[in-house]
């Protein structure tokens, strides 16, 4: 069965388990709705599992809902995604039209008859639209938005400009003119998830023999997907250094979405780029999505590198710092509000190689350091980023939106 | 958008349209909740897309939730409806374990306040265990029941005694010995969806240019899954014996799902089999899943073959014959209701090689007789198998059980 609040006292304390339950106790009887697109996959999908059931063993209701889409629609909404990010769009009216039509016909049978409504990203954005509102809404977006085209955001702000606060990953983040309240709230990981549970060593052990990993020289890992923002051609170069100096391997391991050609090309490209480490096995790129596995390779791992370009706040960060692993990441996005460069790993300019090589050698070659940088980042997980504050944070904004 | 009630008095005139509204009427007001397990493909999300928006549009609040599964949950119960339909299972701890657990977890974040609950097939069927039961429920089961799996029905039926009713497909899937009132309602399919609405010809000849089929010659097909319980392999054989007789193409359309082995070793085997009749183009093997494209294929071809060895109740049948085509089908599942032999097509013993040949040269051979009997099979489809027929039996349930 999921945890239930209980098991989080030995985590996190019991003062922070007694605040949850005191806040909650002010909301008894509450009824408050989430709506996201996707069940499983990806970081929102993996929080909101361990969210919601975690409000409802709190004592309030909380209920779930899946926006229905079809493919095209999820074609479209990856693109305002993108396009939130930096990218270019071609915004044409069928666009817009299957964005608008997917969220009418999800409202028509989806009857909203509670006490507040908190919308995830930009899928289900459009939804307040359709409905008479009788309670606040909330849009928590958990995209990057940092230097977004203007002519998407501009489309979205009609329907933003509906809701009564918006809630962001960084302060970065912030819309400018926007007649909504907004606040900064960080994500957060389940440390009882499978992917962030402590396991035994031997499990660890199974699971990476399973996918071929050899343990006898020190591992350096990238989980992120394989597309171009989170840099996996440039995670080879700094191997091909690092390599030099200290003999090692690297583990590359992230899904490949496969209704997307890009991250196909990506992938093939690291293939031929790598092909010579790949062969003698120094370097591993693993698309298996398994949580079990991911938990196992941070837990091996000497060093962590994120080496990604952008990134909205960077879950897979948390969750290497978490394991007591020093992480040598890109000051961008939501990377720098985590490591504090030198003292829980360092922070490096995304493009800057030679830099990220040197970091990652400095660690491989210096256990002590590396320890006590795990230890540090172990720490400022278990106090700000951790699934308990998330909660927390949830239940503060709820008593302020629901009594106003 | 989707069409309303209003759209579908030109095709079954205004006393049927008339009747719906009368007969929400009583039920205004009522809050009506549905759960599925998915949102796409197959036959009861299709009707599910169309039956739920069109209650709405008669005045009932009908809510729609999709059970919120695993991979490995959907491993599970894709293996409890092949045990319904006779398949052999190994029914383990660890199985029922994962069946539950879905459910109990999905039951923690949906809160029922409705005044009806509808589930659909076995994947949602535990639900009823993890609520204090404040309203009826009913079990609609879509799957074939003539022959289950005794320890697998005997398993789920802990679960089907705590209903109010349970509906069915066919009389012949009568669960013996359920302290439980049975019903049976037809399957029913949306002339206005894009599987079954008036397409331009122009259209038709884009589709099936597109997807290299020839109409040079007379068109056989059928519209199914590659899958042991649809005998693509058998259309083959029955194809070799009706191309000595008369010169015709055949369609295979179905899609070929990516998450099971045994379906791409069959469509391997088919492909195979028919090696040399696809190299001529005689054959044609389709995995595409398009809505357009089976609504074209069906529209241009002389005769419909579905030489299923089991049938819940065959909508591509009913799709068939509101097209106007004679259908030669297996004397199997919820067949038989639709085909009157002789009268709108053919029924043959599903292993009879020889017979569905004989038939299907006989309508080839005989354009009058095939014109007649797909009138024929249009007008019994209007009449027994079309959306608002099912939008009625589903006001009279609620009724018969909101009021008792």
């Amino acid at each position: 069965m999921k945890p239930s609040l209980e098991d989080y006292r030995r985590i996190v304390g019991d003062e922070v388990i007694e605040e949850i339950y005191r806040k909650a106790e002010a909301l008894r009887g509450r009824h408050i709705l989430h709506i996201n697109s996707t069940y499983q996959g990806g970081g929102v999908a993996e929080m909101l599992n361990s969210l919601i059931p975690l409000m409802n063993s709190a004592g309030i209701k909380v209920g779930w809902r899946i926006l229905h889409g079809t493919p095209d629609f999820f074609t479209i909404t990856k693109k305002f995604h993108h396009a939130l990010q930096g990218d270019k769009i071609n915004l044409t009216k069928i666009k817009k039209r299957i964005y608008e039509e997917t969220n009418e016909i999800f409202s028509i049978y989806t009857h909203i008859l509670h006490d507040a409504v908190i919308i995830h990203d930009p899928q289900p954005l459009p939804l307040i639209k359709f409905y008479e509102k009788k309670q606040p809404w909330i849009w928590r977006c958990h995209v990057e938005l940092s230097n977004p085209d203007p002519e998407v955001l501009d489309f979205l702000m009609e329907y933003i400009s509906g809701y009564d606060l918006v809630i962001l990953s960084s302060e970065k983040y912030r819309i400018k003119d926007l007649p909504v309240e907004q606040r900064v709230v960080y994500p957060a990981i389940d440390p009882l998830s499978p992917k962030n549970k402590e396991i035994p060593e031997s499990v660890v052990l199974k699971y990476l023999k399973k996918f071929g990993i050899r343990t006898d020289k020190p591992l350096i890992t990238q989980v992120a997907r394989f597309d171009k923002w989170k840099d996996p051609l440039g995670v080879i170069d700094v191997f091909k250094i690092v390599k030099k100096e200290v003999d090692c391997r690297l583990v590359l391991c992230g899904s490949q979405a496969t209704d997307d050609p890009e991250s196909h090309r990506i992938f093939h490209k690291v293939m031929l780029k790598a092909r010579d480490l790949i062969k003698n096995e120094d370097v591993i790129l693993i698309t298996t999505e398994n949580h079990i596995l991911v938990n196992s390779l941070q837990r091996s791992s000497a060093v962590i590198i994120q080496k990604s370009i952008r990134e909205g706040f960077g879950l897979a960060v948390t969750e290497a710092l978490w394991k007591g692993k020093p992480v040598v990441g890109s000051n961008v996005g939501g990377i720098p509000i985590q490591i504090k460069d030198g003292v829980n790993g360092f922070l490096v300019e995304p493009h800057d190689t030679e830099k990220f090589a040197e970091k990652i050698i400095k660690i491989l070659q210096d256990p002590e350091l590396a320890k006590k940088m795990g230890e540090r980042g172990r720490e400022m997980v278990r106090e700000k980023f951790l699934i308990t504050r998330l909660i927390l944070d949830h239940l503060d904004i709820l008593s302020d939106i629901c009594k106003s």
